[in-house]
């Protein structure tokens, strides 16, 4: 252990005070109240427009908001909860690093797409967004979990959420690309990213942690409080910020049938991918979610219900053979050690959904989307795009999205290699005792105390 | 295990995969988006009426769909995660027949109340109402946990969706009654639904598997997740579909009082009927719940929030002793074998609740409800019906929703008597280990390890 | 045991039925329906006022009522299930105090601030009311917790709604303070009553039950279950009751920054304070929290965001300090032994609030809140009170709460201390065992089983 200084006990306060200080010097500088919230400038609003109280779009989009805030903190937490002896760092970790993403990701959204005079204008948009962005590095917390430190993590946040914060700003901004539920923007990024940082810490050692990577019984059922979640509360994620009216509407309900029919999918692949036709929880606490990614750029779209669900069952089928096939090929040929299996559960299903999306605006038209057509693709709407040109940019967005998560992967995990950050040996990864205080177990102290009387037989109390 | 094949390799993925593909082939043939989620017809719709965004459904509904969602896969999915080794399935088959009824249950419930010029128009409405079809087949689920393999329980979901819309097509569009919380069409329904299959399928030696028919302490953790998140959204889930303003409004808080008061009532009458005075966690889990159950009928009438404690309290009481009474019966003397007790949670409470209904029906007066009457009772609004009239429609109502259930339940039992469709044997029912690739216990391996060190030999089984 | 009748055969039933027949008789005499909730009210307002369903307060409320909900039930109840082997009682009896309470306020709030011609009305504003003292007395239920039975804490329920009831009163309506969000009314007063009872209530023999008195693995996760959904509700508690439109916005970002630096803050010093750098769980579960408590007053005032952060850095890092230096110190010198560290979480981090409520309203200006003033501090818009007549409002309300926790807790806790209220004897607190049905542990059943077929002497390590 000597090269490894995993004490956290100056590291991570140092680390920790640090970036807060400069994130509230900063919101102190440059980020301001916007419309919607700010007290005099609604009241002149309502007064000005003689509008209601009712179209501040609180009212719009904070239940979204809530349910995008469940996703990032008990979803994606609990997910990782699998592992036996990870659960502290997993959700604990998972509330850090997003805690701390979500003021960077404010920022540096800000910077690139929320300027007005010289200030950020924050409200409920904007946290949808950041918490967006948060989501997008706990994909890549997914990658490497268990065999990092929280330095680590909050460092590679630090750079993620501003490469996060470049790319959407070139798919959206400059390229002007749809990708409101983030197929692209979120999870595709967000997997390719961790994938390649995963690749550059590869640990051939990493065996030697080999029993504590794996679930028990009820640390799998942590893990589904997780997926379930997730699975829930998709329809609202994916449309959190799209336009109001029919385009919330419509993508909520597209997401609800793609997420339907890709559980369908992966209940039917881990069974018939097990010798003994039995269901492997990993499929079902990952798999089943693929269709919800699968629809993050083409749920907004007029997709129709029966094709969110050709989708979804595709995104099921490929996410579950992935974790049967393609993980032990990622591992032992490329070298890329996944923990959570993000390749299959928002890599290739964040692809599809890119290419979905590509396809689906190719065939817009105006028969379809009539006056609607402005929201989903004002462009196409006002002429300046056909939709085949739309198509075209959303497939550049997808290349430009793998380049970016490739090249910032690779420099960020270079940077992660630095020893002073306090990464885990290899023989006590996937463990929370080496960052936490972990408590005894009750039930096995109990046999301790009976075990070391000697030949115990009286039987347990409850 | 020879006239058990229990092995899911190829039945559960040929099930999961016809029913997916008939369910996209059927809505790609019959299902439309509606007037509030197509792109076109919506801004045709703000541009004809002068309405704003705000007016679409979505935004009265789907906050109270989410909590619905939430319900049906967390509420009930954790709810039977009691039982000490069933967990996965409890979530993991609640998550599939759910994911795969909600489809059907657009279909048939599309069918036979959402045709618009031979095509089924979807949005947030039909999605809770597909959700709340999806409820009742968990209820059902309920009788007959732990017992059924999941081939069983996806051909058991045809039917009874199917069945569900028909019989509550008769209820709601034919005779005309209400029933917005489902008291009748969804508890009621789905409790002897799932009583009378468990009937048929009365298994004699059960008792071989009565050591895993309980919980342990952290199983019975699990299901607090499931109950309290029940209890909490239980007035979303009566106000989903309610008319929007004072209905929904109003219903939420009568749910609210009915569940307070029956909680207290839970509480105190489970103290009563145990010999040293102690809380039995099976109670609190289900009878707490009835409230809800009870006044998912009268919910949304001026019951006023006295008569809902009223009604909460009873349906608490009721529930609870019949835990403590009427269960051992039902098993004894009627053969009929309910694992989750939703005899208690949702049969005796759902007739209640029919019945409170029928009497607050029969005394609703134009002095207390206005011009609101026309939301609640359209029909005594317009003189159509009396209401003693509806009174005794809310009482038939019960009548032939107890029949359906009952010839419904014993047609559906015999057919999943079908031994290819994998039911367990009775040694290894409530046992994860036959359908799930279960991980071992890491203290049961670690303890193993140290075991087998001493002069202990036999293995644990996993 | 002879002094501890701990039964609670007929104590419970007696207590929990007389109290539910009081709540139904005064409801059925005092209580009715509002404006937007009553049938015939809403339906004249919708014709007179022309307005339209959407007004109707439910859409406006609904959403972060079922959010404070979430908090109420699962957040306390699993917060408090940290203990190893006290998580039935913890959400069990989190559960029934709560049922009660919610009631109980209606009653006592109604009485006091929404009678209208000897009818109290209600409706959704009044639900988060109730529920917000409800959380009061959860709060004073984490300082007794595992020292006290059942018929205990609804006795203290009794006494504590009243009481806050008559504090909220006087200082809102007397006093005419602000405090939305409750830093002072429901976090100050909660945790100082529930103080002073513990401190009244002291067991010097406390330490015979110490082996009970900390976590184990998997109950450090279900209370993360509750942190978590408490973290992140609690944007939609601070909000939940101000003013529509920019004041509920405002507030609920507001305390999303301040929760999201406390977060840092939080993990920053918990590693700083331990020997060797590890992360405590204590400090995880409930510090964290402190952000939002901090901000509960000036919450929804003009107090930027980088002034939520400050504060939320500020609040974490009190109370984790807290839980390190300060806990050790009441229980030892002043007899205070506050199970939950509520005093951490609660009580400091309360007062902070309030003085920082008290300082931003000292600073009100028009030019800030511009016509918002209005809805913030009307009094100041009126010109009744200038901004700092207004501040010092806030400050006598702090001393006034303190008071009325103080005097409250030392004469409620008195009246705990009558010994046929059933608390449970030294030697058996935070054990669930005493007033639940306990299951054997499987696991601890079959190695027991095997372990006594042996002499297996090799420790366990856990």
């Amino acid at each position: 252990m000597a090269v490894h200084e995993t004490s956290m006990r100056l590291k991570l306060p140092i680390v920790c005070i640090i970036l807060e200080v400069i994130l509230i010097i900063l919101f102190a500088v440059l980020v301001t109240y916007d419309d919607d919230t700010d007290a005099r400038k609604w009241h002149k609003e309502l007064k000005a427009n003689r509008t209601t109280n009712y179209e501040n779009d609180f009212y719009y989009r904070y239940p979204s908001f809530q349910d995008v805030h469940v996703m990032i903190f008990i979803g994606f937490g609990f997910l990782m909860t699998f592992l036996q002896r990870y659960g502290f760092s997993s959700v604990g970790f998972n509330f850090l690093i997003a805690a701390f993403s979500l003021q960077w990701a404010t920022l540096m959204q800000g910077f690139l797409h929320g300027m007005h005079h010289g200030k950020i204008h924050i409200g409920v948009e904007s946290m949808i967004n950041a918490d967006f962005c948060t989501g997008s590095v706990l994909i890549s917390f997914g990658a490497v979990l268990g065999k990092t430190s929280p330095v680590q993590l909050l460092i590679m946040a630090v750079f993620e959420v501003t490469l996060f914060a470049i790319n959407e700003f070139i798919i959206l901004s400059v390229l002007e690309a749809k990708d409101a539920g983030g197929s692209m923007t979120i999870h595709t990024f967000g997997a390719y990213f961790g994938l390649v940082v995963a690749r550059v810490l590869y640990r051939p050692q990493l065996h030697k942690s080999k029993h504590k990577n794996g679930s028990v019984y009820h640390s799998d059922l942590f893990a589904m409080i997780g997926t379930i979640f997730l699975w829930m509360f998709w329809p609202s994620f994916n449309s959190a910020v799209t336009e109001h009216g029919d385009d919330q509407h419509r993508t909520a309900m597209n997401t609800y049938y793609s997420l339907a029919s890709c559980t369908l999918a992966t209940f039917g692949i881990s069974a018939l991918v097990n010798n003994e036709g039995k269901l492997d929880m990993v499929h079902i606490q990952n798999a089943a979610l693929a269709g919800g990614v699968a629809v993050g750029t083409a749920g907004e779209m007029m997709l129709t219900p029966f094709g969110s669900m050709i989708v979804g069952f595709l995104a099921g089928t490929i996410s579950t053979l992935g974790f049967k096939f393609l993980t032990p090929i990622l591992e032992e040929k490329l070298r890329i050690q996944d923990t959570c299996g993000v390749h299959n559960l928002h890599g290739m299903p964040g692809i599809l959904g890119a290419i979905v999306g590509a396809i689906t605006a190719s065939v817009a038209s105006t028969n379809v989307y009539g006056d609607g057509m402005k929201d989903v693709f004002p462009n196409i709407a006002e002429g300046t795009f056909t939709p085949s040109g739309q198509g075209v940019r959303q497939a550049i967005s997808l290349a430009v999205t793998l380049g970016f998560a490739g090249v910032g992967g690779v420099i960020v995990g270079f940077i992660l290699k630095l020893p002073c950050l306090g990464s885990p040996p290899d023989t006590i990864c996937f463990e929370d005792n080496i960052y936490w205080e972990v408590p005894g177990d009750e039930e096995s102290h109990q046999e301790l105390a009976q075990v070391q009387q000697g030949d115990v037989v009286s039987p347990l109390n409850g």
